[in-house]
């Protein structure tokens, strides 16, 4: 999906939303355990419930190879089943890959070739031959870690002067264009994304931290938005495990909704008119 | 497998050899490939060709992710094969993950429960709550990355002053000590390492670079070496695609046992006398 058909989708469905499928085995509802492939069938419970409201959908791969073959498995499928059921969806893998040129050559082939991924997330430590590996794909995209949303980001992402997040934003653009290049850039830190998006006026941004990590949305649409939106924002813990009954689809679709509803509101307000 | 053990098997095999699996499907030899299942064929093969000579395997994620479920279960094998055949063995993901803390947690298991390595590489980026997470497993690791050996190392980890990665390998020991910390250090730059080596006097290093990369082995033991060898160095495509004939596990064995054999001289000219 190029850059021009996310935009168009995000007008259409009034939505930036990713919803991440952290989906954790131990954490899906009781009576789902017993079916052949219980992580599956939770992703597609979800999707069915969601999709009308999202922009992408957000595989965290750590939770797929922690349950070994089988979540590999289940992962392959869900990401068939949002390309066959709903074309429109972007799909981010959220991988946090980079290694060596060769090796990253691999990552690239594991997640755009051997699956339809449109994107994945990938750290910078390693410069610039660990991420150009994963550009050069049609219509497929890198996200590269800016500034993270956890606690940890103050150990080194603001070393240096300017600060190793903002050096690597720059840099990067050297590498690639903002029709193959995003940055993940942590909810938590709302007000630095006026920052990062005067860096980056035309690159989409990854925004994780909303939800359960305490970020506003409110805030991040003030200070993110550009005039394509260029903004998706992930929501996982908050939407998919908002109900751990029978009525989890109907609930997460609830949440997704309501999270819908404030965005469209947010890009009425926020969305250069042109 | 803690750090006196691993010195142990450093002085009965008077070896610091790590043998990276890369396994690539297009690059093995022709004859496997109608085998059931053709990357773990050649693993056990090159495995059982280069055991004795060998300290530790270190099979790189991405070579495996490249070929989806088929890849996942070629792995979960080879680290069950060496388990089973070579208890003795220390075996390393080289996943170079690193994530929010919910999900490091997951990484940890998949590669510490759900498979049963004693390391994982893991990528600074993110800082403390990333790395955490992989820690406080008995005898399990983190080698964390320092500096690589790429090109690309250029871009981001020397920036700042001190740079980049000696912030990390500082900061790191605060985390966790020496019995469950190592670091990445490349071969490409061995003067760099007697710096390394200064700010982590007691840390085991993984060594990437010599070989296929171009790092000098003789190099690394001058300038790497502590009192329990410290090192350990890894060699991939010189190994394990040296021959790509039927006689390729012959000539993976002869090229582990010159390494062996150069190492055993380096043992002796540079492990202090205690």
């Amino acid at each position: 999906m190029n850059r021009q058909q996310l935009f168009e989708q995000i007008i259409k469905k009034n939505s930036f939303l990713c919803v991440g499928l952290d989906t954790d085995i131990n954490k899906i509802p009781e009576f789902l355990r017993n079916e052949e492939d219980p992580i599956f069938e939770f992703n597609k419970r979800i999707i069915d419930a969601t999709a009308e409201y999202t922009i992408a959908y957000k595989p965290n791969l750590a939770f797929y190879e922690a349950v070994g073959v089988k979540g590999w498995t289940a992962l392959a499928k869900s990401v068939e089943y949002i390309r066959s059921n709903y074309s429109d969806i972007f799909i981010i893998a959220d991988a946090k890959r980079g290694d060596i040129g060769n090796t990253s050559k691999m990552y690239a082939k594991a997640f755009f070739e051997e699956m339809d991924f449109d994107a994945i997330t990938v750290a910078p430590y390693m410069g610039e031959d660990s991420v150009t590996p994963f550009l050069g794909y049609k219509d497929k995209w890198v996200i590269l870690l800016g500034l993270t949303s956890n606690k940890g980001a103050d150990d080194f992402q603001f070393l240096g002067n300017p600060p190793l997040y903002k050096q690597v934003i720059k840099k990067a653009q050297y590498w690639a264009s903002e029709n193959e290049l995003m940055f993940v850039a942590g909810a938590t830190r709302a007000t630095m994304l006026k920052e990062i998006r005067s860096l980056a006026p035309d690159n989409f941004l990854l925004v994780p931290g909303v939800g359960a990590q305490g970020g506003s949305l409110a805030e991040v649409a003030k200070n993110g938005m550009n005039a394509t939106c260029g903004l998706l924002v992930n929501s996982s813990r908050a939407i998919i495990y908002a109900d751990s009954t029978e009525k989890f689809a109907d609930i997460a679709k609830e949440k997704a909704e309501e999270t819908q509803q404030e965005m469209a509101q947010l890009l009425k307000d926020y969305l250069p008119k042109i």
